[in-house]
């Protein structure tokens, strides 16, 4: 039976009739401020919600809020989708040739912020997984609800894994705007961890990101104006009309229902237990609200 | 320059003018035999090649050869996209409502063959990494190239990685014939180690599969049968005719230049070390021959 193949398959367990200790209580959902939403508007209407790293990364944030609140990437593109790497946009036109010079940045906007590759703060997830991975020592999820990793000498970073969103940058650091941003496809990007800027992660639309055709031309970049997906608008939220303006909230990590929720993961019983959840695989629960 | 940009975020590092000790001998290239190649054609000619798991997973790649050798996946379908999960095709017609009671497995296919979840020699691989993940105690590559993990144990089994083919089942084990498959997209499904049958990884073309649109509907099957992209063929190589055969080589791991290829990975100069490099993360290459 087919639908009996496909239930199988499911990306989570089914919902229970009865609470479980690891359902969120309404006290758990926390807003997210509206200018630490990016909403990101493709053609034909389809729209990518980032929300922003604002205390990860904050010179980079406040670099993205000066470009988004500039317009700047009206009528840019999504120009480049490598398989099994990333999706990457920002500064070409949509319908132009490649500009080798790119778009000249708005006035404001910091040409290159030291890079914000590790957490001022250090490592200090609200809960810690029981395993970690081939890239860290530690990893856990922070209580405002963002994956993270850590070595043994204590240094925290936002982890790469799918959906988040990255500053592209010259083989140099310190030499990314924010301008060009770009999105892990296929496996998570792990390696990139430390050495590339997490300015947020995607809670809204990656499949729109995600299933783009991908470019057969070197790296990625598509060979044609043609393949370009072309970005309307990126707007902050907070830079929306009240009357449209989308308000989301994210689960807060720091509570015993978090716990479970995790636990249930490290040790799920309708499966052959395998003892841990991978850090980009605890689920970061948003919502929409009103 | 939007140039250099892009190659600050490359999938791999440049290709050294010199030889470095990770690049491979020519004797290090290994055939892989006609019947573990899987050769889908999709609608517009595009071509997903899948490696078999022959060895790892005899029952089930005796099942797909049966189903091969009966053209059984013509005129099928890609049916279920679903973002950062899975892509699943199989016994759907292209072009006609989901059929509940799917197609009619040919004559001499097994319908449910034993669960191949773990392998029968155990874990063994010829490459071990320096660090495990959150699933395993151990992983690393075979000397035939698959990327596997281990418990303390000593219990073995394929990783879910990025590209790798999995039998859908229903939700009891040991019902999964071969006739429906998936292959995980976004993250890692490293979950599902242990707990669905491995029957190969495509080793190109990938990218036909991932750069689908993803279904809005539940648990990403497509809602409508224009949604689904035509499986035209799917056939053998050994089946194919002898001059148009594709024939392919992958690179055996059981050398000191796969080792030192795994710890420049592990290690790499030119960022900042992590200190490790995750299983779905090591390159398993493969190239077409003559």
């Amino acid at each position: 039976m087919i639908p009996a193949l496909l239930l199988a398959l499911q990306a989570a367990p089914a919902a229970a009739a009865a609470p479980l200790p690891s359902d969120p209580l309404p006290g758990d959902w926390r807003p997210i401020p509206d200018d630490e939403l990016l909403v990101m508007t493709l053609a034909g209407g389809r729209t990518v919600t980032i929300r922003l790293a604002a205390a990860q990364a904050p010179e980079h944030v406040a670099n993205i809020r000066r470009l988004a609140l500039a317009h700047w990437w009206d009528a840019t593109s999504v120009y480049r989708v490598q398989e099994n790497w990333v999706v990457q946009w920002g500064g070409q036109p949509a319908d132009a040739p490649t500009d080798p010079a790119n778009k000249t940045l708005p006035d404001g906007v910091v040409k290159a912020p030291a890079a914000e590759y590790d957490l001022t703060g250090g490592f200090h997830p609200v809960q810690r997984l029981a395993r970690s991975d081939a890239y860290s020592a530690a990893s856990g999820i922070t209580a405002d609800g963002w994956a993270v990793a850590g070595d043994a000498a204590g240094s925290g970073w936002l982890a790469h894994c799918y959906g988040t969103v990255g500053v592209a940058r010259d083989a140099a650091p310190d030499t990314g705007s924010g301008s060009e941003l770009f999105m892990p496809l296929g496996g998570a990007a792990r390696r990139l961890d430390r050495n590339y800027t997490i300015i947020g992660r995607v809670i809204d639309g990656a499949q729109y990101l995600s299933g783009l055709p991908r470019s057969g031309a070197a790296m990625g970049v598509y060979a044609t104006t043609a393949e370009r997906t072309s970005i309307i608008s990126a707007r902050l939220a907070s830079d929306l009309p009240a009357a449209t303006r989308p308000h989301w909230q994210y689960r807060s990590a720091d509570n015993p229902r978090f716990a479970a929720m995790i636990a249930a993961r490290e040790h799920p019983k309708a499966m052959v237990a395998l003892g841990g959840v991978d850090v980009c695989d605890v689920p970061l629960s948003v919502r929409r609200a009103e």
